[in-house]
């Protein structure tokens, strides 16, 4: 029996993840929730799964929901909540899958408590990926990617060794405007960039992935999780998004993981590793798809993914500012204060604003993504 | 440093394992050679490699080369000389790369003396199947395929277990005949059927590609080498032949190995498993290639392939039978006695002949290899 801690849980991955504690009452049971402040999934969720503590990272919500609960069980708040829920002394792993750079604080937490990482919370690595992968070490604790592409080379890697790497190749849908060119890309609205052509998503993931930014979080997320040069991470578009990511190793032998895309696959391995546990996830049919394409991104019209490549070459403190600056310009794009092809230039003119630390603590970090933030603003006007 | 004998160090698979082992003599030293009748070749591998003991299948020349060597080295003759190659007490690791049933009673020898077997035989497993997984079994021994399908497949078990397979996917590049209909392959010719569109091999095996009985063959291998039931094995025709095979998960995700057709990879992972050594293979770039297709091959039109499955599904005696059959039958039509869809016919004729036999010995099985060889031999004409 596994006992988890899911911060996040009424997000999208939180839900799958619970449902997979559903199906398998056998193998896994929760121990702690958090959600920001949707209290009202969160509370059929305490009902259903009884977990031994919650948290709601709205103070007001947090208090509303104890009311509710009548003190049947204990409801945190905040950050020092989510903090609490992510290191509980009952759990074997810790899934955060919350939004945004909350979840480095939560995480750093479990990871010292010893806690096995299921994780689905992007910033961790991208803004924090030195300090989380040398905590990780120093407590000897293993990460489980829960996202599709860095899921897909965790299960490459299976029984072959990190030395035995040569290259990974991250497969990219290429978004809304693959084949655009720079010129096609000065016409773009909101409205199209949110339209993805495989599935849909949040706002600022849907631009992300119209920009390719998105892509290039990953390729940083990468370097960290599976201790890559830059010049080990290879980006290739493939709009089918069957393929999920692969890995060459040093004899020329790749390994590809693929299979219909679905959250239920990544989440179920990082929970059960090395397990493989049945679903209702349907079955692969080559034949029927017919055919996988491939093509080269060009980073000179996606210049996103051009500059995470660059931030990760500059190193230290680079893709914090890199991913701060980013939220910000596109949160601007989102609310039409800016163009599509700005988004990159004002990105960039952020990371050149910033001279690069490399003697990194937690709080140098948080510095420095508030300063990209604010001059990010700053230039938005 | 790994101690290899090679059976068959004269063939196409014999001599690029030489290659590696030139090219990692600091990895692997060879012990052992065998060929069936090129001695000039093997004089020159003894000078190259030193091994300690080499065999010729022929006996007078084996007593040539005795001979020129004038006694600087034990010669041995014939399938007791092959056993001899196969058992040496100073092997760690047996490469059978002879091809046809001379493989596998050196084969056994081997396992029986506690050697790993990197196989590169078919009729090996094909044929003697049962007694050779229960051998392999008994004596605790790896066997590693050295061929590309299955090679593939157990790349992408590395890291999992047997029981978690769904299903493996085994593809076939479809031969030249691709995308024929019955009617098309009545008109087909020696010369025609002996031009396969993705590489030159051995006129046998290029029949067998022709037919998709080599895909079949291979069935049979995947069944005994990975313990499946036939329906958890699937054909797909993939005609680029880069995705070498597959494995779908319980939990529905999938394994597929890729990379450019080069045998190097199967048999540097044979000799130096689970390390990936670095080669001059080729880089993938998938960008390049552009598309990847897949499509169901028509077991009505590529009868053969339907006698494999069927073979494997009546079980016992009968694969040795289709294997045999189908020896006589390519043939008498490779000496043109007889038509391309005469090769099915013919094999299912002499399979409908055949009382299956369950409880199997060695004996046994060459007896009934040979009646079957013997009936297809009749029913030739």
């Amino acid at each position: 029996m596994k006992y988890v801690s899911i911060l996040g849980s009424t997000g999208s991955i939180g839900t799958q993840t619970l449902q997979i504690v559903k199906d398998n009452p056998d193998k896994v049971k929760v121990v702690g929730l958090t959600t920001n402040e949707n209290i009202d999934l969160l509370e059929q969720q305490i009902l259903l799964f009884q977990p031994k503590v919650v948290a709601v990272m709205n103070v007001e919500k947090a208090n509303a929901l104890h009311k509710r609960l009548k003190g049947k069980i204990d409801v945190l708040s905040g950050l020092k909540g989510l903090c609490v829920v992510a290191s509980l002394a009952e759990a074997d792993i810790t899934l955060t899958a919350v939004s945004g750079m909350i979840g480095l604080l939560p995480t750093l937490e479990a990871i010292d408590k010893g806690k096995d990482i299921a994780l689905a919370n992007k910033e961790t690595l991208v803004s924090g990926g030195y300090i989380v992968m040398e905590k990780s070490k120093e407590k000897n604790v293993n990460i489980y990617p829960v996202d599709s592409e860095h899921s897909a080379i965790f299960q490459c890697l299976m029984g072959n060794s990190q030395q035995s790497i040569n290259k990974i190749i991250l497969t990219a849908s290429g978004g809304p405007f693959r084949g655009y060119s720079l010129d096609d890309l000065k016409k773009v609205t909101v409205e199209k960039a949110l339209k993805h052509p495989n599935w849909s998503m949040g706002r600022k993931i849907s631009i992300d992935s119209a920009t390719l930014m998105n892509k290039g979080l990953e390729v940083i997320e990468a370097k960290w999780l599976f201790d890559l040069d830059v010049d080990q991470i290879e980006v290739v578009v493939h709009p089918q998004s069957i393929v999920h990511s692969a890995v060459e190793f040093k004899d020329h032998g790749t390994l590809a993981q693929m299979g219909y895309p679905d959250m239920k696959v990544p989440i179920q391995l990082a929970l059960f590793y090395p397990d493989r546990v049945s679903n209702d996830v349907k079955s692969l049919n080559l034949a029927q798809l017919g055919s996988l394409t491939f093509e080269k991104p060009s980073i000179e019209v996606f210049r996103c993914l051009g500059l995470a490549f660059e931030s990760i070459k500059m190193g230290g403190s680079m893709p914090t500012v890199l991913n701060a600056a980013n939220e910000i310009v596109v949160a601007a794009f989102l609310s039409k204060k800016i163009e599509f092809l700005q988004i990159p230039q004002i990105v960039e003119q952020v990371m050149e604003k910033h001279n690069v630390i490399y003697d990194l603590d937690l709080d140098k970090l948080l510095q420095i993504d508030e300063w990209a933030r604010a001059v990010g603003a700053e230039l938005v006007g």
